[in-house]
């Protein structure tokens, strides 16, 4: 998942990455407000997701750690929908092959990979109190956004437009200083590019800006690396070094063979892995979002680099996307471009059928779950974001209220992994395909006559014959032609870096007829990369509103598939009379694999509904005094606060048919008369 | 989950922590043989399963690290149904809170906890070549097995049974050397014993033995502690230590006064979790049996300690166990006695009806899964394997190849570990009960009169005021005593240790009646704990079996609700007219959510279903060239291997009735005509 580049592209290493704030994406937004955000207030929310045990700090009682979560019950059941959710959507429905790895990985398979060299990001010390640690990109931009706002207010106050300080936001740190046109373009310059950094570029702004260390004003030290893995020791003797994986991908790769044998040497095929991941942040944030530990699933789709078409591609090409291609990017916007995907392959814009297949079934999966579509773009790559061997890479970006956030990452990977696993390990990570026909090319090749090459060059065979070996066709002709040039003579360098004579004695250099019925390729890798705790965060924000008439009433709409619980069932009040009748029909629901919650406590009915609101429970069957003489029994929709009231099999049918998605509440509504309740609480 | 213990039973630390080998059960079990085993071949097993990809090393293309291992995608779809299975069985059912936490867990938690300190093993190194490290118990028991061989060996000499050097065992590196009663009874003592040896004891057994380093003959260094938790730095300041957790028991400990919340307050209630653990083996073996990195599901029961009754318990006391309890383990042997639950409970062999609960409930969970009842039995801990403050502890052990495993622990933890994290945090873990009665009780108090405590002690006021505010009723009282001899004065030691004069002037200790509304108590916790990995394993050395025609054909006979894939679709070869009717049913079943594998290869139909029963495919549908005409297909059932041929329609609703349980093989059998197949290969 991670970009390993070549040494000019190093400084982009991470933007590949996905599950990163795209600095970029994010000022472009900041213009923008959805309608839906409008009553938006995250810290309403928070309360909320808070007080049901959605999800809490880590280790809270002792203080916590930043940037590790714990799932309450329903962020777990929420957790466990996404999941099944997108097993079924991907796994099931496309014959991948999931497998579960290990998390601790020995170093020697990272070091291949790139990340011990290039998972890292800059750091910055506080001079004088070298607690104080900053991720480098993060802080110079903080500051400069905060000179860009004083800027700001400076200019309107030119204009006569005075802002009183007490109309300031919190946390708001900006004085009111003017900047110099120039400057505040520079500014808004670095901070576009201040993701893709290297370690001088980054000193160097610190210096020329006179940027401080924010808590004590002290100076900053130089930028250094740190590398992002959590680094441990496998067994007793303290020699062998392990990390956390990073991603799930590298335990994928290394089962490529398997994966091949196990789909009877089938291509194309894709391999899947749902699991734990590590990033050691050097100062996480953004709740949810930037996380030192955290869910992700993501597919690896092998296919022949000769064909990315798709088999199924016919059945999405239709769906239209919001798009934001590198030519829209390259012009300064992200506003995004509306298109079919089999329109943006056929223009070549989506690279391949099969990365635009996924980028539609990613489409697919995320508004099922309930992502709004108006709140999902799909941004592709700008060259010097992607690694050096890839050939196209999008994000899926989901709008919160932290910005535009990168959730998926799909990149055309190329061979580049399982190449070089299978250089590091001399493992062959192929596919031997039976050609229909056989093959027939000529070759230049290289014959060594032994009978003179060894008693001639005798100690320093070896190094010549290892130098000669090493050569391809072209390489060959010209020595060929180098012999034939010094009359059947001529130098050569050994492996150790001598020259030695040689004669056309001691080889033969000729054309020759190859016949192969078997081709050979390392398959191409297509990589849609899911972070599972960003999709859920942002899907909670997607679903949240307050009821119009109190805005202390909030709800989660989750879609009834993803709800943490599908129905709430109460009692009228703890009224004993309803005990057995609550009991029973516990029973009769759970039996039916229904997620159930249970609330017989002493809150009034309108409380009780209003904490599962709160919960997202899409449906609440209410248990009456008229339900233990006539066995009929209310049923709630969540959004609509709407019921009806039937008989114990017919609800019991309904919701069953609500959450197989067989019928809708629309649809009830019709087919049952509304059923108006009294007065509640 | 991890016992911590007094002093006084130190050396018994890991008695408690489950999956644990039992030497000593082990050793009983030796001279049994059950009729499932009779046949069983572990090399043959283990390459079925290597062959279908159902596990293998992790990062074997690096030449892997003992004690990892990747699930392929047999094995990762039987662990997801059988953590289904559990969550249905347990969380479901039970309204259990789920949550899902954090791995990394910071030191400061787990040194509460006791696992920094106590949670190791003894390791002992070649003198001479210290990278040779050994678990020291495994090499003492496994070296005196090694002699009594020899002994037994030498013993059937003399009693003219020779054995021939040949019909040994592979592996069997004993000599054949009679050993002197008394030693053999002392080798045998201390197999029994080694795993509660401490170092001292352990190094004693070494010298006195003379036990050297097994590949060498080196001598040993002294036994050393290993610390078994994977260590691990969080964030970039390399001073906050971290380690992977070992169990999921303690990040649901520190969320205790959330989920009491979530839960309304009620009680009895249970959390549960299911995720990844973590062990830093010496040196890791027996295959999925004893790994460095596994999948646990724990439960995490809190109870009134004065009320372990179950509400549910009614429902299951009629359960017969096999339990082996202390008594008869006392007497040396370990053959179960097969017990209703509720009589157990009620003699007091299992101590309370909540722990009985959770045997009988973890019965019907494994044996649903396919593991043999009389592979099963409930263990009871003896009083010095168990934890100083556990009442009561029982391990599920299932055999397998490996002997008897503890693949379940249940144990009565008491209030230990909320009062130790309550203790270390000052965070109060505990339930407030409203009295329906308040409680009025008197007690002793002390009340320190100011105005002259401090004036007179002076600097010393504090240490003195300390120790009088640590004093209990009794002691208290015992004061009182000592300054009424004292004719109203005494001495008293600081927390200084100094002794300081006290004068009744200083202070007043007297009784005093209380009335209290509320009753505050820590929960006592009963927690059964699976491991995942091992139940997955003996669930397939359960439920293997080789075809009595054919020795090579493998069968894994899983229940239908944990088989990796529940149908197999073939077309009888791979001739192209199949494939539209193949396409058409993969669709159908797809969307009934059925989990089916088309096999679609050019190998002969009897090789496809071979390998199908392999990888434990409860049914298959095959389409053959009648199929294409009248639209009538065949279903096939695994273990009988027999078949039916109806229409589409029709096979589709019996594959949905077996899988939902509402038919059984046997019942479709009488109620359609059995289909005689043409030869197959």
């Amino acid at each position: 998942m991670i970009s390993i580049q070549t040494k000019r592209y190093s400084f982009n290493l991470k933007k590949n990455f996905p599950f990163e704030f795209k600095t970029l994406t994010q000022q472009f937004f900041r213009v923008k407000l959805y309608s839906s955000m409008a009553t938006f207030n995250r810290t309403t929310l928070e309360e909320v997701l808070k007080k049901r045990f959605f999800y809490t700090p880590s280790f809270q009682i002792y203080g916590a750690v930043a940037g590790f979560y714990d799932y309450g019950p329903p962020g777990c059941a929420l957790q466990a929908n996404i999941i099944d959710l997108w097993r079924r959507h991907f796994i099931l429905e496309e014959d991948m092959l999931e497998m579960d790895g290990s998390i601790m990985t020995p170093a020697e398979v990272l070091k291949t990979s790139g990340h011990v060299d290039k998972f890292t990001d800059w750091m910055v010390k506080d001079s004088l109190k070298t607690s104080d640690i900053y991720r480098a990109d993060h802080l110079i931009k903080q500051e400069l956004e905060t000179r860009l706002e004083g800027d700001k207010q400076a200019r309107a106050k030119l204009d006569g437009n005075v802002q009183s300080e007490k109309s300031k936001k919190k946390n708001d740190k900006s004085q009111m200083v003017k900047l110099e046109d120039s400057v505040k373009a520079e500014y808004e310059d670095i901070i576009t590019r201040i993701s893709n950094y290297n370690g001088v570029e980054i000193g160097e702004v610190i210096r020329k800006y006179n940027i401080k260390s924010p808590e004590t004003g002290n100076d900053l030290t130089e930028p250094e690396e740190f590398n992002l893995m959590f680094e441990s020791s496998i067994g007793p003797t303290g020699h062998q070094k392990g990390y956390l994986r990073p991603e799930t991908a590298q335990g994928q790769f290394l089962n490529f063979k398997r994966f091949l044998e196990f789909n009877n040497d089938k291509m194309p095929f894709a391999s899947a892995s749902i699991g734990r991941s590590f990033r050691n942040e050097i100062s996480p944030r953004s709740g949810l979002i930037r996380v030192r530990e955290f869910t992700m699933a993501e597919i690896e789709h092998y296919v022949d680099p000769n064909n990315k078409t798709h088999s199924r591609f016919n059945e999405v090409k239709d769906i239209k996307l919001r798009l934001v291609p590198r030519s829209v990017q390259s012009e300064g916007k992200m506003d995004p471009i509306e298109m079919a995907i089999g329109e943006a392959v056929e223009k070549k814009i989506v690279d391949n059928e099969t990365l635009g297949y996924f980028l539609a079934r990613t489409y697919l999966f995320l508004t099922k779950l309930g992502i709004k579509p108006d709140r999902l773009r799909f941004r592709q790559h700008m060259p010097n974001e992607m690694a050096h061997y890839a050939c196209d890479c999008w994000d899926a970006d989901i709008h919160n209220s932290y910005g535009w956030i990168e959730c998926v990452g799909c990149a055309d990977r190329s061979a580049y992994d399982l190449t070089v696993h299978s250089n590091r390990t001399k493992e062959k990570l192929v596919v031997r395909e039976n050609l229909a026909e056989p093959m027939i090319y000529d070759k230049t090749v290289l014959e060594i006559n032994k009978k003179v090459f060894g008693p001639k060059l005798r100690q320093n065979s070896k190094t010549v014959e290892d130098y000669l070996t090493s050569l391809n066709e072209e390489q060959l002709e010209a020595l060929k032609k180098a012999l034939e040039d010094g009359n059947g003579t001529t130098k050569v360098p050994g492996t150790d870096g001598n020259q030695y004579e040689i004669t056309s004695e001691y080889l033969t250099i000729k054309r020759q007829t190859f016949t192969e019925h078997v081709r050979e390729y390392t398959p191409n890798v297509i990589e849609p990369s899911f972070g599972i705790g960003r999709i859920l965060y942002s899907l909670i924000e997607h679903v949240y509103w307050t009821r119009k008439d109190d805005e202390q009433r909030s709800v989660l709409s989750f879609p009834p598939r993803v709800a943490p619980f599908k129905c709430l069932l109460v009692p009228l009040s703890n009224n004993p009379a309803f005990t057995d009748l609550v009991d029973e029909l516990a029973k009769r629901i759970r039996k039916l694999s229904i997620a159930i919650k249970v609330d017989d406590s002493s809150n009034s009915i309108g409380r009780r509904y209003a904490r599962n609101d709160e919960l997202g429970t899409p449906f609440a069957i209410t248990i009456d005094f008229q339900s233990v003489n006539d066995r009929t029994i209310t049923l709630r929709e969540r959004d609509s606060t709407k019921q009806i009231r039937e008989n114990i099999d017919t609800i019991l049918q309904v919701l069953k048919d609500l959450l197989e998605e067989s019928t809708t509440w629309e649809k009830v509504m019709e087919t049952y008369p509304t059923f108006t309740q009294q007065e509640l609480d």
